[in-house]
This record gives structure tokens, sequence and C-alpha cells, in this order.
């Protein structure tokens, strides 16, 4: 396999678009004309880090694309289409290619993305995969600096279960019993987050300010506290969780590893309180789940984020650091 | 140094624009609305593959900018900004940051562009760049393949220098005696290619087709021909060499490694023979080399390119391959 191969073999099939040239060409030409603004969002996986030799090809391929869409999406806008930077190394067989490929051709149906270009490396001693994410789009995108005083703060699905799962994965847990279901479920979502389209509609209607959350919901929260430069109060019973991370929860007894433990892709976003009911029309509509959690307090120079009880949400050892 | 403080104390100042955010977001936001066409590339550099631990970080960063500009403006369009995945391992400290900053830093200046987003990562076992560049234009891209019968063929600059320096590097050759200054010239242009902002427009104006030339002349003429569906001539005497490749290849008596060698980025292109007049205008009046090196024969189903004498161009073991 050398890097003519694959991409012929491999991408040139999920590049059939003009705009790409069908990766004849080193570059791609997309016609912008009714469109006012481009999004863009650049994140890459790399082997070692972010996944590891023996993980699913398809699965790694998804949650390339996924961890992109979800950056998209928490800011109110649409994806396009993505570029593919692709360093392999001489363990990389046609199969991995295969299965990573086909992972590809899912994530583009159910996300509805074209393969716009990139390029294939190779690379001695590590894989690594870089996705450019694009968004064309009439709207702007939701800041994470404006949420406003007073305003209801939002986060979209459930939290924990992807650390969850990487905690089950890495520690071999045997106290804790968990169904096979609920264990699966776990171990699931930390191998394919699952950020849902729905939430950019959701987030372009009600939001103003927004973010996806990656580095543990209590520490995002921070992050867009200090963006917006206000203090949050986050009522912590409210934070939702699934039955298997519940399952896990009441017996682990200690919840900062869903609340701190990062890897979620779900969104957090700041509304006004006018649109309370709003919202939770729209998500029952979209049969999608949104949960308030919390409030945005004071302008603050130095912005934190505290409990129902007023207590000061300090950090945590369960956020997860890949450095 | 983790991800944030890279981020905020190196690549932050290089980013000082509305559209990256500031870097304080995840995404970038660019108003596309006065533009028509949006041109990418999108190339990576791998540590082992593309440079070597002990190369001068300020070169990488430099090389990573200048081979997505060198595809770019052999489209006939002109670079805008572009976004940068940076993995890093524990090896590289930040004197090595800094350095590579520096290279970035300067390569903005020299090709007036804007760091518009990204991200940093850690690589356990290999260091990578993977860059995404973009233009905004008007304008649409000159294609590989519009090549019209009878068109002349014109490449920029000159070739062979990038590979004789690595060739140079490599074999420690001391049988062929090179003055200082041109030693150093060839070993110079094979860490730092030279695309010319220039030829853009050269390209632009007259190019009926075109490309860069990555992967040795006479490989990518071929490539031309081949996209084009038409046979090209090459007069192999009138390639263009400097003077330290000229005094190297008078020694080393097999031009193939400049024909062949790769990693030259400079622009190939046809053109009307009409235009003879006005391109060597354009040549001299922009100070630029531009050096008429064959024509377009005939349309085929399987192109050849054939040289002065009518011999079928074939292929060297000097072509240099990455995988």
């Amino acid at each position: 396999m050398d890097e003519r191969y694959i991409i012929q073999k491999y991408f040139a099939p999920l590049a059939k678009n003009d705009e790409s040239l069908n990766l004849k060409d080193d570059v791609s030409q997309i016609d912008i004309t009714s469109h006012r603004n481009l999004i863009t969002n650049q994140d890459s996986l790399v082997m070692g880090t972010h996944f590891f030799p023996d993980d699913n090809p398809e699965c790694i391929a998804k949650k390339a694309i996924r961890v992109n869409v979800s950056d998209i999406i928490s800011k109110g806008v649409i994806p396009y289409g993505y570029f593919l930077s692709f360093g392999i190394n001489s363990n990389i067989n046609e199969n991995w290619v295969r299965s990573f490929t086909n992972g590809l051709i899912q994530d583009q149906k159910y996300y509805n993305l074209k393969l716009l270009g990139g390029d294939t490396i190779f690379s001695p001693n590590v894989v690594f995969i870089s996705i450019n994410m694009i968004s064309l789009s009439n709207d702007k995108i939701i800041s994470r600096s404006t949420a406003m005083i007073d305003d209801d703060i939002y986060v979209t699905g459930t939290i924990g279960d992807s650390a969850i799962g990487l905690h089950i994965l890495k520690e071999k847990i045997t106290k804790i019993k968990l169904s096979d279901l609920n264990r699966n479920t776990l171990i699931n979502r930390y191998y394919l987050p699952e950020p849902n389209i729905k939430y950019s509609e959701l987030i372009h209607r009600f939001a103003t300010s927004a973010m996806d959350t990656t580095d543990g919901l209590l520490n995002d929260l921070k992050n867009l506290s200090i963006r917006s430069r206000k203090d949050f109060s986050i009522n912590l019973d409210r934070i939702p969780y699934s039955d298997a991370t519940r399952e896990f929860l009441i017996q682990f007894d200690d919840y900062d590893i869903a609340n701190f433990g990062g890897d979620d892709y779900q969104c957090i976003f700041s509304a006004k309180k006018a649109d309370r009911k709003l919202i939770s029309d729209f998500a029952l509509e979209q049969n999608i789940q949104v949960t308030k959690i919390g409030g945005v307090l004071q302008e603050s120079i130095n912005p934190i984020v505290s409990d129902q009880n007023n207590n000061l949400i300090g950090s945590s050892n369960f956020t997860f650091k890949h450095f």
C-alpha cells in the first residue's frame, strides 16, 4: 500500500464531489457565493493518546469525525464537509484501512458530510488523524463569551458515561457490579461519542452562549463562565446521568468521575429564562434530552462556579488530561 | 508545557484576528460574503519522514507552511490563512516550540498569512504538523486537466536543487567537489523550498493547466499529461538548473537526480503559444525565472511524455518516495 493506492482505492470513492476535484488535484474548490460565513474546526486523534492499536478502526474513524462535529454543532451551525490528514505507519494493514474507511462512510451518511480533500502520509512511529471540518452558514456562531445575567444554564444528553467507560476499561474494576448491558453502554460511549445534529438547531434558536463538553462538565462550565465573565450557579443534583452511569455512581460514591471526567461531547449553553417553555417544547418535539442545571449570576472579573449550597466548585483528580 | 500553555503563550499571539476568535473558542469564523470560491489545501509533515529530530524547528515550520503555499499558488490564487494541527511529544522542549513559532511568524509576514485556528495534541512517539491552508478568491483555480493541444509547457525557477541537497546530506559525497557556497545553497533549498507568490499571478493570467512540482519534474509532467489526456514533448536540454546544481551535475553525470528527484516546489504549466511574448515580458517585469521546456502534442488515451529526440521518458531510481 502506498499513498496513491490508499487514496485511489479507499478515499476517492468517499470524495465523489466536484468540490474535492475527486482528489485528482492537490486542492479543493468550494463555491461559497450563497453563504456568508465559513466556520471551521480542526481536531486530531493520535494513537497512544486518543486511541490504541487494538481499538476498532471503524470507531476511530467515527470518533475523529465526531469530535469535530461536536464542536461545530455546539456553535449552532451544521457541518458541511471535512479534510482528512491521515498519517499511517507500517503496522497498519489493508484491513485496518478498509475498516477505517467504513467508519468514515457510515458517519458521512449519518451526518450528511462530504470528504473534500486532505493528504495521506507515512508516519514512522504513530498513527494520527487530523480533520479540518467546515460549516457554511448564513448565520453567525454562538460564542462562548455572551452568557447574560439571569440566563438559565442547560446541558444536553447525559454526563459521565464516557469517563466511566474509560475508567472501567483501564482499571478493570471488579468491586462494582454492573449489568452487562450497562457495562457495554458505558464502554461504547467512551469509544464512540454521539453528538446529535439536532442540538445545532436548539443552540441556534435559543442559546445566548454555548460550547461542547470535552474536558469534564464542571471544567467546561468554568471555562464558559470565564469567557462570559460571569459567575455561574450549578445545581449538582440536576446533572443528568444515564441509567448505566447511575448504577455505577451509586456504588462508586464519587460523582466527580462523571462531573469532571470529560469526553462527553454534549453541549452546554445559556438561554433566556423567558425561553424555558419553548426549550422544553422543542426538546419534547425533537426527542432530545435537555436539562436545566443552573443559572448565570453577576458579572465578575474572576468568575467562579458555585453549587446549590453556594460552595465553590473546585477541581478534581478525575479530570482527564491528555498531556 | 501543556496544551493550553503552548497555545496561549506561543500560538495565540500569531492568531490575533477576529476570525480565529483569538483561539478562545474551538472554532473559527470567517466572513466570506465578498468571495466566490474557497480553495483549500491540506498537507502534513511528519518527523522521521519529512524532517528529523535535529533539523532546525524554524525551517520545519516554514517548510510546513510552504508546501501548502506552493499548492495554492500553483493554482493561480493567493493564500489567505491556515489552520495548524501540532502533534508534539515529550522530547520537544520549550526552545523547540519557540523556534518553531518564530518560523511561523516569519512566514506569516512573508506570505501575508493569518493563523486561523487548529489544535495542539500530545503525540507519544512522533512530531507532526498538519496544515490546512485556505484561499478566498473570486477566481476559479487553474486545473490540471485543461492543457490544450499546441500549448507551450513552462516551468518556474530551477530544478534539482532540493533533491541534490538531500543527496549530499544523506550520502556524504566526497568525490564531487563543490564550492562551499554552492553546497550550502543546495542543502538550504532542501530544508527550505522557496515558492514565489508572484507565480500565482503568472498562472492566473496565462496558464491553461498547472500544478506544482513535488514528485520530480518529469514525474509531475507525466501526471499533468495524464490529467489533461494529452501527450507532451519535453526538451531535456531546456530544463533550468541553478549554478550550484550545474556544478554538481557536470561531475555527477546523471541528470535524473535533478529531473526526477522531487521536492522542487516550482510550478509547471501550459499556456497558449500566442502568449509567449506576454509571458516573457511578465517574467522580466516581475523578476521571476520562467522557462519554456516543451509543448503539448495530440490527445491520447494513454498519454506519454517524450523528449526532444522522441524517446519516451520513463522512470528513474532517483524518484524520491516518502513511502
